[in-house]
């Protein structure tokens, strides 16, 4: 944002006529009057997603009943959306599932790495991840190490069996460097687990040239896949032949329509498939995920990077009072901005009841994304106007 | 179907024209000039399913983005959608939920069952039970004990922690005594797990009249859920507070908007839910109930009884060399018919081509599901006619 001299609404305006990626908006159907800077929570429906569920809803299910098992591909669609989901996240094809949870992902990998490393009893994680990456891991590993991020190195010792590490923080936003944890964990003999809800579609990932084990992810906030739409699960593939799921379902079956009284996990990932596949929500993922064919995740980040840095410039400018939380750095930080306020609840609130849509994280954030796909520049004009206002003496 | 004399199609025609629930088939969306036999497997669309899905699309995501999580009530859809469900499963309100799959809900309340039973290490089951439930309980279980049905009863002893069955057998349609299997595991002091993947929806089912302690089940077949919509879990009331789920999500928290470090169980079944919720897996099947609403399954029943008499009186007159796999008595049948031949297989193929639509399940079943809510007495007819012509002599 360095090019900018007088800050104002039409230099914001410029930049959008200026942004490559201006056109991706057109792939979405958001409501009018409203600014939404949650898509790092729920993204919103977009045009291809809506037609592929309404094929897989009329045509497959309808027209094509039991049939579309396997004429329609629903046997290999967790593999084949997932086939997809790799090149995003730096992952080879039958490298990634999508199916379940991230809860119960997180749960069958981290359980399977704790058996790969038998006579370890560590997960290492970090304090302040994810209360559900917490739950899990206290529930499975005999010791849960939680360290604060400065002295995760140091913590790594041949007793830790897993170091599993939420990629980019949900409340700051604040990014790990994948690859130095992933060597540090490596030379101790550690497997590790990332939990990249908040990094697949925000930042550019490359699991596999980090050397990175097993990941897992939520797929309905930067790849707008839908309301709780299915998890996806990677584990590479020299690993697979090692690892099993705890949960033996039949989808994880290597012949699930033999029914066979005995269990043979499938050859590769598909063996941490569980039940049958949800089939219309992996449809709406299918579709969400047009809009990223043959887009360019720098391009994605580059837009990103001046957002936020935008919306920092923003907030110093016009909006005294608020503390940015997210690191300052772009190369320290994912793909949305966390502002401290004390009055933070309040004020997301008060936003959202002018048509400005964050999220509220306790005890005192305000959350805003950045999704380069459907937000302009001047949406993040009009966003920090709103919260100028609403700090303006006497409004609050 | 003693009252019949002469059985021929017009007497099939007869059958519909007397039949209460005729109209409900056009509650749904089936295709033209096949006759469907497989709703046992894959229920067909509703009218309803699809609105209720278009709603959870356009209005509660596309319209209503993140604000739907309360707005809409997706944060308590899975007991929502549970309530609805319990009627037809003799539950209460509260003591179900819809999430996940089968496997992983067969997964969870195994594994706490066995934890409410220390010192006790077997699972007995029946020898020839849906593989996944073998599976499960063997990567759980210290013992898997599994014998023939007949010897179910005298195989219960003080070292049983959980009685594993299917309430109706995938591949014969054979059903169990639910109320003195389930007195019979107390009496030892063992818990019931009961897989109702093929009764729900297809039998009359009284968890409560029963006492039973726990069980899950799909709902894309006889519920019309859609393909692989979520499934069901149920624990009776007297013992939530005492089981545990395995997996610690942070939608079975007590609070999950707290963004707790500490785990703390929701106080309910709700503990046994894990991560984000399938909205619109749910939604479909939330619209594919509103069919159910004020159906008395009695009635259900009643049909559902007529119709499989119906098809083994048919397949005794007109298919010599078929035999019937299913039971004959109606008490102890669910609601299909099996039929075993050789060539079992082809004949499915076959009679798909002729639009014929059933499964065949290894290594010789015909399976032929028996559904009151969308088929005719008079597909019956054509069904066996179909049948009856591939096997007859030259043809085959």
């Amino acid at each position: 944002m360095d090019s900018i001299g007088v800050l104002d609404r039409d230099a914001c305006r410029a930049l959008d006529e200026g942004d490559r990626l201006a056109h991706l908006r057109e792939a979405f159907e958001l409501p009018d009057g409203i600014v939404y800077l949650d898509g790092n929570s729920l993204g919103p429906l977009s045009r291809t997603a809506r037609a592929r569920l309404e094929r897989a809803t009329t045509g497959e299910w309808g027209s094509g009943l039991i049939s579309s098992w396997t004429e329609a591909g629903w046997m290999k669609r967790p593999q084949r959306v997932g086939d997809r989901l790799a090149r995003l996240v730096g992952a080879e094809p039958g490298e990634v599932i999508v199916s379940d949870t991230t809860s119960l992902n997180l749960y069958k990998l981290l359980l399977a790495g704790l058996q790969a490393r038998p006579g370890r009893s560590v997960v290492l994680t970090e304090e302040g991840t994810f209360p559900t990456d917490l739950y899990v891991s206290e529930a499975l590993a005999p010791e849960v190490r939680r360290v604060t991020r400065d002295r995760l190195v140091e913590s790594l010792d041949e007793s830790v069996a897993v170091l599993l590490l939420t990629h980019v923080d949900y409340r700051t936003g604040r990014m790990h460097d994948m690859a130095a944890l992933t060597e540090a964990a490596h030379a101790v003999g550690a497997l590790t687990l990332w939990d990249l809800c908040h990094s697949v579609g925000a930042v550019p990932v490359d699991l596999r040239g980090c050397g990175a084990d097993m990941a897992v992810g939520c797929t309905y906030k930067f790849l707008n896949g839908g309301p709780g739409s299915p998890a996806f699960l990677h584990v590479a593939a020299r690993l697979q032949a090692s690892l099993r799921s705890p949960v033996r379902g039949w989808f994880g079956h290597a012949d699930p329509l033999s029914f066979s009284d005995t269990y043979e996990p499938a050859p590769g990932v598909a063996r941490f498939l569980t039940g049958t596949t949800g089939i219309l929500g992996l449809a709406a993922l299918d579709g969400a995920l047009d809009v990223w064919d043959g887009l360019d995740m720098a391009a994605v980040r580059e837009k990103s990077v001046a957002m936020a840095d935008l919306l920092i410039r923003l907030v110093d400018e016009r909006c005294p009072g608020v503390e940015v939380a997210s690191p300052r750095a772009a190369a320290e930080r994912g793909s949305q901005v966390s502002l401290r306020h004390p009055d933070a609840r309040n004020l997301i609130d008060a936003m959202a009841r002018r048509g400005v849509i964050g999220d509220f994280r306790p005890p005192d954030l305000i959350r805003l994304g950045i999704t380069p796909l459907h937000t302009r520049f001047v949406d993040l004009w009009d966003a920090i106007a709103v919260l100028a206002d609403l700090l303006s003496p006497g409004r609050w």
